[in-house]
């Protein structure tokens, strides 16, 4: 028999220390057998929202079509509710809490098409619990969709704009500066900004960027590597947006950075020379 | 060819920044290469064999029928014996070292119906090492099973009543007390107590938690957020077994929990109420 | 359609906490869906080229025929060359950056048959982006080889000898002495050296191993549970190399040992019996 969908694409906020990812793959492996799930990534802060629905969209220009399976849910057994979300005319369906976690995907791809509660009891593991959703809700109804069950049996048809909406930062440009922020933090210490390059035009080579408590000129680079030492290097990261990066070393780490940090670009003037440190006074934090 | 087994799941403490867990894989898909692999976890603490033995146990009712590969196994290359056990009728076959660790999940599925000792060199991989019997003795194992390789090719039966046994703690009730212990402590910081729901029946709502040093009172929930700030919870986890945690925070880090750690819970009386914390001089440990 | 190669066995040091290691499997799947990829490790060291080209060596004689995909990578986006290297006749190719990485598992192969520049632009993805070439050029290439895609339809043919060389550092002896160095440090902490059983042909039991400012006597041991408390082993691993180990506890933690640290080996004499610890000045550290 074809399956509808041959892929699972599974991030969450369980970590690999414990059994949950592998009992997760377990359940799908019981009902659809031959679908393949991979792993994009179980090492989302836990009950980081945010952070996994900006790691899903930032990844999904480079997923296989199928459906995405998201577990970051820290309201688990409330009334948050569990749902799926098509987008792309059918081409993804995506599986999770109805908390946020899903929004910037389906903001990336249009808004969706249609969404369920998932809210009936032959499509979910039998159980008394009410704490692992991922298990017993969301990975029986990832399977269940990829074998063919309509996404219309799984639960009533919800409203697509009553879905808990994305909260993506954007970046307020002011007097010539760019007020924008972190938005991830690599594991090599890269921070990415919500910066577009194109917002960029018109400035030099060389930038000021402001931090919390200090400051920096740093240089426009096409490779972590042109970066010298004691430089501070502004890249094109492998997603589009700009990133604060070093050479071999953290840049997170350097000056403080983590998700939600603020950070503000401007021009360098004249007084100001690569490599100065200036403490500074910071504009309000952009939101 | 049709597969005797299809799936093997493989749990370790391994962990996953040495190369271990991949040539685990890679040796069985050179055996077996229709054979799916499901990691459950390789991230137990080292030589931590009661941990392993726990967490196995926990997934077992939710793992694809098949082979069980878990190696825990400080004592490898001396006498301890390597072996295959098979549980359910046949249903699952577990392969590990004779250490306790398949002990649990043997025990809770009715005992074993027969073992053998891995003794055939037809089975194991050509080697002079006596140090990586994950790779050399049990992952050929699990995929010869997996391939029909009969249990008794693999080596002589060995009586199942010799077989190193499980060292399940149970809890212990006295006065009205009920003395358990940490059996889990999670990715989010919840514990995972030795206490059935069931033996909290005749408690209220409201109950009391002596730790080590100090105690507090706990509010039986049906979920993570519905504990409030500042509040403690008693919550019946995805395993069914009773839980302290606290919402999007970490219990055991609060009150200094680890696997191991003595719970005892006890009725609330009218001088401590919720909120107020008591330093008490514990009851000795149960085991 | 048949295969040329059914298996990509992938390293790297993306690390598993980003969605790095997900997007390179579903890049892959993409493109040659019935692959299977079996991850190496993702936990090297970031920028750590000999720790990942050390990693590989040592897992490679128990690989699945087929790709390896192999990514650490800190000049990536600068001219260092993206390859593909064939080994063992075409048993294997080699597809990762042109920087030393590759090169002990080419050079334990008895060299590249061929090599080639990953230039032709149809077998990478689309992009403007020169800071992820793992998903990019490499994961792409890794796919289309296993496809049936010629290596020379990859790029242009290189001369193997131009390829960068490896760096494995080779043990020296000297008046009775063997000076080696750490090559490994594993999740147990036993502490892998560069000396091979062989070298100890005329030692006795018991050996001296000099540390940086620390010497201890150790005795060469079957097992790790041979080693009993407060004793130090020395052991032939699972790799066939001498390694520093203890029983049930970490002995890199114990000497302050991490890969390159400098151990030397030389006799007990009689002034130095067993569990005596002497602080000593070593000899310079061999390259």
């Amino acid at each position: 028999m074809a399956l509808r969908y041959d892929t699972i694409t599974f991030l969450s906020d369980y970590g690999l220390t414990d059994g949950f990812v592998g009992v997760v793959h377990s359940v799908i492996r019981s009902i659809a057998p031959e679908v393949a799930v991979i792993d994009l990534t179980h090492g989302i802060e836990p009950y980081d929202v945010r952070g996994g629905g900006l790691a899903l969209a930032r990844s999904a220009p480079y997923l296989c079509p199928g459906v995405v399976l998201a577990v970051i849910d820290p309201a688990v057994g409330t009334s948050r509710r569990p749902i799926a979300v098509e987008i792309g005319g059918g081409a993804a369906v995506l599986v999770g809490p109805d908390n946020g976690l899903l929004a910037p995907v389906v903001q990336l791809y249009g808004g969706a098409s249609r969404a369920v509660e998932l809210t009936n009891e032959v499509y979910r593991l039998p159980t008394d619990s009410a704490t692992f959703d991922g298990r017993d809700i969301f990975a029986p109804a990832a399977a269940h969709l990829c074998m063919g069950v309509e996404l219309t049996d799984l639960g009533p048809l919800v409203d697509p704009v009553s879905l808990f909406p994305a909260m993506v930062p954007l970046p307020r440009e002011e007097e010539g500066r760019i007020h924008g922020e972190v938005l991830w933090v690599d594991r090599y210490g890269n921070a990415q900004l919500n910066i577009d390059p194109d917002e960029l035009v018109g400035f030099d080579e060389h930038v000021r960027l402001v931090f919390d408590d200090t400051s920096r000129t740093a240089r426009r680079v096409p490779a972590f590597a042109a970066v010298a030492p004691g430089e501070v290097g502004l890249i094109v990261d492998s997603y589009g947006l700009m990133a604060v990066v070093l050479d071999r070393a953290s840049a997170a780490a350097e000056f403080g950075l983590r998700a939600g940090s603020a950070v503000t670009i401007e021009g360098v003037d004249e007084d100001r020379r690569p490599g100065i440190i200036t403490p500074v006074t910071i504009s309000p934090r952009p939101v």
